[in-house]
């Protein structure tokens, strides 16, 4: 197919494919003639990867060059390109707030606490303790006390995610897989989360409300409310 | 304090202080003489949540001056402030990608299947959808399977957020927990999931490749990897 077409498919304008093809984020087409390049279905689904990373998933260009690179290599051990891949997509650490070095320990514990076989300097770890320490700065220091919740709820996710990256897994796909699942799978939890938020919330503050007590002691005290628990 | 005491406790350089006044973002300072203001504590902690929101949440300026205006406002119902906030924090639809009306189906019987209170129109229903989307149009379709993984996974989640913020709700913090909790909260989540990504990967893969399976092949079928299942 000729680049309208192309950008027909897949909703992405001309000017912006070929600056994807300009930046090494898009194989430049086949020239048919000397001004003229054809483009083929590898072409679209790679459009809808680069779309999906940046506008589902937030990712910069320059990461996403990054991620594809990854995704393009030959890999020399799936653990090693994972590893890039994955060292791509984890949010670099901009400011460093105060009181890191005791939140860091906090991470680092949460990790044996639950026997994961993960450096205690790990990027992702240090994005934890960042997030942790912020939340301290502005007076919400007891956030931690819920960490141990979202780490059993991430190892369901992550079972769930490693299961289905291993029924895609041609080793060809896989690291593809990696990358989508992590991004896009973000995306989905993020949604997901909120949903679930506006239900328990529902529940919650409607009742208290409509019972007439104090919102806030309401929520306070519902520890059982109906669908929040137990689940 | 003054201004460059301010800097030096929030490590926010002064022009950058200067803009918040400006853009609404931050009250001014106490004026002591005519080119010269006061600031407290209370700016120090409106501050960390500024930077909080923007650098660990990635919100935009925008974002963060709606969300702070939502915080700030004397509330007629919590539910309503509440709801006013979670908007302002939902990731607007960039682009909607193909297949959407099939999609969205499949969101509304997931919030059916699972009893949730949710309108089945609400934003975090779009981004979700237009996730789902992204995954189908780039040959990923089958991410739909292990959507009620994610949905049970949040339900724990949600819950362990409302009353961590029922803990902290004085209604005066109310909205302020739900946002910051909200906001922060998916940073803590998406780095622990990175971490549970990286046990569960070097559990299953490290296995395969020591045991000379095919990397891929022992993914897909190691269905009982330990420290994965069960949890």
């Amino acid at each position: 197919m000729r680049i309208g077409e192309l950008s027909r498919e897949t909703g992405v304008a001309i000017p912006t494919i070929k600056y994807y093809v300009r930046e090494g984020l898009l194989p430049a087409g086949r020239l048919t003639s000397p001004n003229q390049a054809s483009y083929d279905d590898s072409h679209v689904r790679r459009l809808r990867l680069i779309r999906g990373l940046m506008d589902v998933g937030g990712l910069s260009v320059s990461v996403v060059r990054e991620v594809l690179a990854a995704v393009d290599s030959p890999e020399e051990s799936v653990h090693k390109v994972l590893g890039a891949a994955q060292h791509a997509i984890t949010p670099q650490v901009v400011a460093e707030p105060e009181g890191m070095p005791e939140v860091r320990r906090k991470v680092a514990e949460m990790i044996r606490r639950r026997g994961w076989q993960v450096e205690p300097d790990h990027p992702s770890a240090e994005a934890l303790a960042v997030a942790l320490a912020t939340f301290r700065g502005i007076g919400h220091g007891e956030f931690e006390e819920i960490v141990d919740d979202y780490a059993e709820a991430c190892e369901r996710v992550a079972a769930a995610d490693l299961a289905w990256v291993g029924r895609n897994a041609e080793v060809d796909g896989l690291v593809e897989s990696v990358v989508v699942g992590t991004v896009l799978g973000d995306a989905v939890l993020s949604a997901i989360r909120r949903l679930a938020h506006v239900d328990a919330s529902a529940r919650r503050f409607e009742e208290a409300e409509d019972g007439g007590a104090a919102p806030g002691a309401g929520a306070a005290e519902g520890g059982a409310a109906p669908g929040t628990g137990g689940r």
